[in-house]
C-alpha cells in the first residue's frame, strides 16, 4: 500500500556504514583476491586503478567494478580510494534510466539501442539494479546471452546488478560503478531494472532520463506499472509495434499519451513522448535515441540538467545517513528482540503508535550511550 | 522535485521524542493552565478528563485537545496518559481526508457534507492540517466563521490544524486528536488539509477514504494537482456544478474518469469514482455520502479496511522512531555545523554522496557514544 513507506519496514535497510557489518554479499573474496593481484603476488595500487580506468582499460574497470561490489572492509578501502580519484573525471555521459514490466523487451530493446549508440562512435556501459535476484556466474553470463552482439561490442560495457544485498546498497554501489565508468570514457550509462518494489525510484534518482518501455496488452495496458512509475517516465516507449500488434501498439501509445497529458508539468519544460519502436525489427529506434538527446540539449539549456545531478548527489548524501541510522537502530541488540512486541501492542490498540517509538527509541539511546 | 524526498531535507525534521526539546508551538502556556484548572485551583486528574471525554463532554474534549497540542513535558505527560485511556474506546469512527487546491471550495463542501451528517443523527469532528500556517486566534475564529452553520450544530467539532511546527509532529498530535474524538463519540472524522507539499500523503496514511475535490477550469484541470495525489484519491468530486459552470464540471468529471481508468487497481477492490456537486446549492451532496458508506461496507467485508489501520498503526510508529533518529542526528552540536560543508563538496564533486556520509556519520556516532 502506498502509505506504507518501505523507509518504515526494518526489513528495508541499508548498509551499515557506521559498523562496517554488512552482511557479505555473493561476490567472492577470493575471486576479488584475483582480481587484485598483477601476475604471482602484485596487487595494483588505487593509482594504478585510477590510471587503468582513465586510460579506458576495461579489465582494470571490471577489476574496480568488483572492488566496490565487495562488501570486505580492505576492498572498500581501496574502492574508495579510486572512487575519490576518478571523480574529477566523471560525470560527463548521459545517464539513461530504463524500466518496464517482464516481457516488455527490455534486453532487445538496449540492444537496438546500445548498438545504434555505439555505431556512431558512442561508449556505452549496460549497469542494471536487480536487488532481488541472487545472481550466480551463471546468471551473469545469462546476462551477457541476452544482449549478444552488444556483449561482443569493444565500445560496450556491460554490469550486471551487484549481487543480493538491500536496495540501498545496490544503489550506493550503483552510483559508485556509474563514476568509474564515467572516467573510463562511457558517454553514455544504461541503468536497467527489472522494475520490481522500489527499484525505479532508485534508478530514478540516479539518471538524467527515465524511459519507460511498455507492450500494448488487451486495454489493460497500465495494470502492469506500479502506481507512480508513470510520472517520473521522460518518455514512455511501446516497443513490440510490429507484424499483427502494430495497430494495438498505435492504439496504446495515443492512451498513454491522454494519460500523460492529465499529469501536472515536470520541472524541467519537458512534457514526456509517448512513442513506439520495434526493438526486433529495429524501427523507431533511432526515433528515441533523437528524443533522449533533445531532452538533454532543453535541460542543459535551461539548467535543469545540472540541478537534477546536484538534487541527487545531495540526496544519496542523506539518503546514506537516513539509511545508516535506520540501520543501527533497527539492528541494535536491544531494539531488534523488542520490536515484534511493541508492534503487537500497537496493532491490538494497547499501546499508541508515538509512545511506542518512544520506549523504543529511550532503550536504543541508552544502549548507544552506554556502549 | 520527485526524486528530492523530504525525509532526505534536514529541514523536514520531526519531533523529538527522546530528548523532549521540540520548540515550543504557539499553544500558549497560560492558556493551557488556565483549561487545567477547575475553578480556582483544581486541575482534572487524567482519570477526570478520561470520563469527561467518554461521557462526550465537548469542553473537556477541547481541553484535552489543548494539552496534546502543548509542547510542554508536563502537559504532553497528561495527554499521553489520556490517549492510553481513551485507546481502547477508539477506532470507531469513519475517518474521511479531505483535499483539494485552494478556491475548490472546500469549506463550503465540508458545511454541506457535514450537515448532511449531523442532520441524519450523525456526530462530526472537523480536524485540519495545515503546518504552513502560524494559526493565531484570529485565524482559529476565521476557521469557525468559514464554516458558519457548522460550527454552531451541537453535533459537531470544529478545531483548526495545531499550530507551527514540523509537518511530523502535526501529524503525530492529528492522529492522537482523533483517538480523542473518538473515545467522545464522534462518528465521522474530517481531516482537511489545503493540499500543500506532503500534508496529502500524511492526511492519506491517517483516514479510511481520501477525497480529492476540485474544480473545472479552463481545460487544465490537473494542473492544480501534485503528483501523486490523484493516485491516492479514493473519490474524485468536481464541485461547482452549477450555473454556466455545470456543464464544464461534467467535461472535467468526464476527464478525470479517462485518467482514473488508466490507473492499475488499489488493493481494496474499490474503483475510485468520479462524481460533481454544488455545495453551494447541496447538490450532489448525498450522493458523495452514499459513496464512502459503499467504500466503507466493501472494505470491511473483504477486511482492507482493517488492514489498512493495522498498516497506519504500524506505519505510525515507524515513522516517529525513523523522525527522531534524523532530528537527533541533524540537530546534533558536531553534525550540524558541518552539514553545509559536506554538502557543498559533495554538490562541486569533491566528494562522494558515500564518503561525506561516512564521516558525518562517524562524528555523530562519537559524539553520541561520548555524551
Amino acid at each position: 500500500m502506498s502509505h506504507h513507506h518501505p523507509e518504515n519496514d526494518p526489513k528495508y535497510i541499508g548498509l551499515n556504514v557506521n559498523a562496517g557489518i554488512e552482511k557479505p554479499d555473493s561476490v567472492n573474496a577470493d575471486s576479488v583476491q584475483r582480481f587484485l593481484k598483477k601476475g604471482k603476488r602484485q596487487v595494483h595500487s588505487p593509482d594504478e586503478f585510477v590510471e587503468g580506468i582513465l586510460s579506458g582499460n576495461i579489465t582494470i574497470l571490471s577489476q574496480a567494478v568488483t572492488l566496490v561490489e565487495s562488501s570486505k572492509p580492505e576492498h572498500q578501502k581501496v574502492a574508495q580510494e579510486i572512487i575519490i580519484k576518478c571523480l574529477p573525471h566523471a560525470g560527463k555521459s548521459v545517464r539513461l534510466g530504463i524500466t518496464g514490466v517482464p516481457g516488455a523487451g527490455k534486453s532487445t530493446f538496449i540492444e537496438a539501442l546500445g548498438k545504434k549508440i555505439t555505431g556512431t562512435g558512442g561508449k556505452l556501459a549496460v549497469l542494471a539494479i536487480d536487488p532481488s535476484s541472487e545472481r550466480s556466474k551463471g546468471s551473469i553470463l545469462g546476462d551477457k546471452t541476452r544482449m549478444e552482439e552488444l556483449s561482443s561490442d569493444s565500445n560496450a560495457y556491460i554490469r550486471p546488478s551487484p549481487s543480493a544485498g538491500s536496495l540501498g546498497g545496490v544503489a550506493r554501489k550503483t552510483r559508485e560503478i556509474i563514476i568509474l565508468c564515467e572516467a573510463a570514457g562511457f558517454s553514455t550509462i544504461f541503468i536497467e531494472t527489472v522494475g520490481v518494489g522500489q527499484s525505479e525510484t532508485v534508478v530514478h534518482s540516479m539518471v538524467d532520463f527515465f524511459l519507460l518501455i511498455q507492450i500494448a496488452g488487451a486495454g489493460d495496458e497500465l495494470q502492469g506499472i506500479k502506481r507512480g512509475i508513470m510520472e517520473m517516465a521522460d518518455a514512455i516507449v511501446i516497443n513490440k509495434a510490429d507484424g499483427d500488434n502494430y495497430d494495438k501498439a498505435q492504439l496504446a501509445a495515443a492512451q498513454f499519451r491522454n494519460a500523460l497529458h492529465l499529469f501536472p508539468p515536470t520541472g524541467s519544460g519537458w512534457f514526456p513522448p509517448v512513442m513506439t519502436c520495434s526493438a526486433i525489427e529495429n524501427t523507431g529506434i533511432q526515433q528515441i535515441w533523437d528524443v533522449v538527446n533533445d531532452y538533454i540539449t532543453l535541460t542543459k539549456e535551461n539548467e535543469y540538467f545540472f540541478n537534477r545531478r546536484s538534487d541527487q548527489a545531495r540526496y544519496w548524501m542523506y539518503e546514506t545517513i537516513n539509511e545508516t541510522l535506520r540501520y543501527n537502530f533497527y539492528h541494535n541488540h536491544l531494539v531488534k528482540p523488542r520490536l515484534q512486541h511493541y508492534e503487537k501492542l500497537v496493532l491490538d490498540n494497547g499501546m499508541s503508535s508515538f509512545i511506542a517509538a518512544h520506549e523504543l527509541l529511550a532503550a536504543y539511546y541508552k544502549s548507544v550511550g552506554n556502549e
